[in-house]
């Protein structure tokens, strides 16, 4: 296949790409055609390392030439166009001004179970009814990053792969396994089944600082209830966990951390105090998914 | 003193609150005028609390009567005037919807030399650059509720005092005591001389784990750099650090955490591995400057 050149923004072609800022929109559009957003050529490199099918690909003209490996690797596989339009087309398409100049649609796959995911499992997030997509991404992407094995998100959890929550989790939502309950009441009857222990993460003041809870029976596999910045998590959760902790605070008249601190922190030590297996090592990669030339050494 | 009732956006005594969101023009009216924001009551509470003196403060009449306490508490002063507006004028003035209706216009203090703030401390942050008002206000919520002793700022870093910061804080900018370095290159220095060891977080090649470069010298007062979250901590003060530390990562192609996570993980360690004393009992609290009626238990 060759790229196709499209100067249309109402192109049906590019019917993937319309009116990216739109959530109403989108989320209607997302889930009927089942594809999602990948924004930007390092995010789109990681969902082809993970494995996901592009559905298309579209390139500004200024950014074909310097993203001239990806745009080939995708034509390579023969199961995807890829589009490049000006910059004007690109804007009047999706609505704002695409400086990356590369968007990638996918393909969904179907989740895995809630049984699968956490099968085997040391550590776990699961996170209810945390309906922002930019902190979902944040949470994903620092339990990624620090090694939790897996995530689960009650029924109303916004969606990890909606465009928002993929731009901020820098496409760790592609890596880190997860699934969706579809019962709250009883959805944390999983991962008692499984034998891990339940901590629920909640400045209440029964609870005990995370880290002596996690010391007291480190490398028990175990799950960290998350809830919303306002509300905090249900009573119900709270009373089905095996213990409350909290991060400890130091007073100066400060009474919460924001979600995206609590939850890296928490993580942190969640990973750090439970034995974890190394991570498997994954798919080798075609060459055209690589990294930037420049390499990115693992770190802050 | 009355609340003063104000039904004209233009009128020169609610200019302290024109266009918040006009970075420009607020930065050179604060600047001007030594002044800053704080938005919301329950900011304006901790600002009151820190000993900050009002200019000014600026409620919506539909927030009057369950803000009653706080606009009593500012007229009893008798140093600063309270304007009552409707929500239409508010929006004109401010620039959009002010939900929280209630703002408070303060006066700004000479910050304290670098020296007196690192005196005596068992932790300080150190910020290059960060040039970002949410990141500097989240970095400061973290370091606070935390427990981190002081923050320095290079000559380059943002305002935290800034609207936007302020808020991003929760006020934290208030209660933790920070110094704005006038000398980038030799800035480091003043930290040396009083024996603070000084690591750098970065992930570079050449870096070691943070929690096993803080244990090792558990208990030693340490400085900790943060650079931005794109360009990373410049070479020269990188070369100046007794140490290069990084926080662990996992894999699953996630190459870097977002810079309040990495903060916010980063002052845990630092402050669970520095010996620290117990931070100082605040002042007494006048009655009206008490939080919220719900208690608000130190936490998560």
């Amino acid at each position: 296949m060759d790229a196709i050149e499209v100067t249309d923004p109402r192109d049906p072609r590019l019917a993937d790409y319309v009116g990216l800022r739109d959530v109403t929109l989108r989320k209607s559009l997302e889930s009927e055609h089942g594809l999602f957003m990948a924004e930007g050529d390092k995010v789109i490199r990681r969902a082809l390392r993970a494995g996901f099918e592009p559905r298309s690909l579209l390139l500004t003209e200024r950014r074909r030439e310097a993203l001239g490996d990806l745009l080939d690797g995708v034509l390579d596989r023969g199961d995807a166009p890829v589009y490049i339009v000006s910059e004007e087309v690109a804007q009047g398409l999706v609505g704002f001004h695409l400086h990356r100049g590369a968007l990638g649609s996918f393909h969904r796959r179907p989740l895995p179970a809630v049984g699968d995911v956490i099968e085997g499992a040391r550590s776990v997030v699961v996170l209810e009814d945390i309906v922002d997509h930019t902190n979902v991404g944040a949470i994903f992407r620092s339990a990624a990053g620090l090694g939790v094995d897996a995530a689960l998100l009650s029924p109303r959890c916004a969606d990890p792969l909606y465009r928002r929550s993929v731009k901020v989790s820098m496409g760790s939502v592609f890596t880190l396994p997860y699934a969706r309950m579809d019962d709250w009441r009883e959805g944390l009857g999983a991962l008692r089944e499984r034998g891990l222990r339940i901590l629920a993460l909640t400045p209440g003041e029964d609870s005990v600082p995370i880290g002596d809870a996690l010391a007291g029976d480190a490398g028990r596999p175990t799950a960290l209830l998350l809830g919303t910045e306002g509300d905090g998590l249900s009573s119900r959760w709270l009373d089905q966990a095996d213990a409350r902790v909290r991060i400890p605070m130091a007073g100066r008249d400060v009474d919460s951390f924001n979600v995206t601190a609590a939850a890296a922190i928490a993580c942190y030590e969640l990973v750090r105090c439970s034995a974890r297996e190394e991570p498997a090592a994954g798919a080798p990669s075609p060459p055209w998914a690589s990294e930037d030339p420049v390499s990115v050494p693992p770190g802050a």
